[in-house]
């Protein structure tokens, strides 16, 4: 069942299908000459969507519920300004806060020449994602706060947490991207495959990484926040590292074991390794900047956005076997490259001992004959139809779960942030 | 002119010999074969010190001043407990905390097999070296708090912060031994050389690092200086990382560039490198620890610990070329590793022009004849002389640097801070 079908068949479901392709396996760099999940994007819903942008923006709108965030709604279109204008002024921050961070260290002659790369490293690594986590902050801080609370100066510094965010996937990407040997991310060589470079990545990686307390000192020091946001950016590394140990553990280099992928796994690595840092920590970072603490609140709302992120990981997956190369701009690799994907664990529920011998036989290989063989063994266990099974469910589960969110949580801030996070133009 | 001759010249000078053998280009992970400098220290002590122990102790004990840290005498006997009970008790409360942090995690199930991973990272990566770092919190604290506030729970307190800086180093030195491809440490392969392990080490130092925010959150959440700490470690991690840039921009693979090697990166290096997260570290923590926030004395605490750092980071490069590898159990390799050594610096402080391009043609080789032409051309540049001399006015200025210091921060301290960190017997 092509994707087209299913906008006929569940309305808003190929919204959903849209997002899905920037979610991508975003620190699950790949093979030669991967393209950033990122860049795909476009290309895909570009055609799928064609004449339909309002439509669909509409749709995520509206939906559920269509309830008026704060409860005033003259003040909700004040607040939530002109996302473009959001977007110019993110990135004008970035080089702001580029320019900030090198120049006053630039200044000390003890170091300078350490910034001079280090510039370099802010500026290769940093950009040229679509900045949905990042700018995920400010939608949800527009949302979250009143109208009076909408100073320059507070947007100024969810903008520097957005970019915090960030900063913290770069450090993910570069060091990922060495442990995965990959060639390309986001329309360039990785990092640490640059002239001079190689392994002296590694330490750059932790510059980007350490970078992100030095911003959160300067602009949230003094803050009421700012303690839970060190504690919610320091715990979500913790997560995200164990997460990729996780992914690591599951598909060693070369090493085929079918019984490492379970659902259970499945559910873990994306969980760990993926929806925290994606999905839950904009808009937790942006309720502590708003001033919610509530245990109750941020419970509710990490329940929400780790569905989001399972959601859209799992429609990742399938797209990588069942995309169109024309259209998603990259051939997947997740059956080459012993990926713990949502199909093979699903193949894995449904197979018979012959079949099982047959995926044991064929995973894993960089062989196009045996990736033939997997995914003709996919047709026959009609995987398709089992992600179609997921997803009406899983769609409907969220829903659910907006639905009854707490009262701290306005609903349009979640489809906001599916919105904004899985947008279809770079 | 041998180091033995030196306790005759100069009294304390052997101890600032014995110690430094340990300070050791910690981070600066060497060639083939390379074992810690914490293993050699052992060697060249006892060998030079037979029988000297208590002298060399009470000389260190009495300096500078000799006044007494707290001005109660007894309370200070008291306080100062056994040295050796103090490690037994750290080395205990390591285990307490692999323990509580891997079973906590371990008991879900999500992520009980990452545990089971991260359980033999900690082991592996973390003891094993000589601990002065973390011992020198719980030392500096004694000295700093009044008998009253020695709790039970204070001291392990004190002894959890020690460990989160020894986390620190096994984060750097797993990084570091990867980017300077190195064979081995602390008497064992290093991390990535372990079977199955490789680059997924650069994943596991990245746990270790992200664990000294889960024992500072567990352990010191609600203590007023909880924010302190969170900065001060972040900080620190900065700058050691900016010192590891410096010094692979400065010492490039195979790349011999003379004029990178200047007296005012050396000290850069030294500082950042090494000096911040080695001495600077254990004494500003237990400070605030102890409730001293001032900035005067935290900068006044800094200067001194900076310029210990840099006094034996420079013997630490003598001993490289000059010391004896039966005594220190390893053979220097400075100079086939295009190190920025101290030497090196002062050789193209003193040289002509023809024996700078002796020195440009045989330096940072791998080949024993051009090795022995640099060292051949230290003796005709009389570099011993120019290390004794460098060693009196260090050391003079130190002691003046101790004396000088601010009236809340014991002198004795800082002689036990160096003791500890030197110290001759593992």
């Amino acid at each position: 069942m092509h994707p087209t079908v299913v906008l006929t068949r569940l309305g808003l479901r190929l919204a959903g299908r849209s997002m899905v392709r920037a979610a991508g396996p975003i620190t699950r760099g790949g093979g030669p000459y991967e393209t950033s999940p990122h860049e795909s994007a476009g290309h895909l819903t570009r055609r799928h969507f064609s004449g339909r942008k309002k439509t669909f923006k509409s749709q995520l709108w509206q939906n559920p519920g269509s309830q008026p965030a704060m409860g005033d709604s003259s003040n909700k279109k004040l607040k939530m300004a002109s996302h473009d204008a959001d977007i110019k002024r993110f990135d004008e921050v970035f080089q702001q806060l580029v320019t900030e961070l090198i120049d006053e260290d630039a200044k000390n002659p003890e170091i300078s020449d350490a910034m001079v790369r280090f510039r370099k490293v802010l500026e290769y690594t940093c950009p040229g994602g679509k900045r949905n986590r990042g700018l995920s902050v400010i939608t949800s801080y527009r949302y979250l706060v009143t109208s009076d609370q909408l100073t320059e100066e507070n947007i100024h510094t969810a903008m520097v947490v957005g970019w915090c965010i960030e900063w913290l996937q770069a450090f993910f990407l570069v060091l990922d991207d060495i442990m995965d040997q990959s060639q390309t991310r986001r329309g360039q060589p990785c990092w640490y495959r640059v002239e001079d470079v190689g392994n002296m990545a590694i330490n750059d990686a932790c510059y980007v990484e350490s970078c992100i307390y030095k911003l959160l000192r300067r602009f949230c020091r003094g803050q009421p926040y700012y303690v839970d946001l060190l504690e919610l950016f320091q715990g979500t590394t913790y997560k995200t590292i164990v997460g990729q140990s996780l992914d690591l553990i599951t598909s060693p280099d070369g090493k085929v074991n079918l019984s490492n992928f379970t659902e259970e796994r499945y559910n873990a690595i994306v969980k760990y390794k993926t929806a925290f840092y994606s999905f839950h920590l904009p808009v937790a970072a942006a309720m502590y900047m708003a001033g919610i603490t509530s245990k109750e609140s941020h419970d509710n709302a990490k329940t929400i956005l780790l569905e989001m992120g399972r959601f859209f990981q799992i429609q990742d997956d399938y797209l990588d076997c069942y995309g169109d190369p024309a259209v998603t701009g990259k051939v997947g690799t997740d059956v080459e490259e012993n990926k713990c994907s949502w199909l093979v664990v699903q193949a894995l529920r449904l197979v018979n001992k012959e079949q099982r011998e047959l995926l044991q036989e064929n995973y894993g290989q960089n062989d196009a004959a045996k990736v033939a063989m997997v995914k003709q063994l996919y047709q026959e266990l009609r995987l398709q139809d089992e992600f179609w099974k997921f997803e009406e469910n899983s769609y409907s589960q969220l829903m659910q779960l907006i639905n009854a969110s707490h009262q701290d949580l306005p609903k349009d801030m979640f489809t906001e942030f599916a919105w904004k996070i899985y947008k279809r133009q770079k």
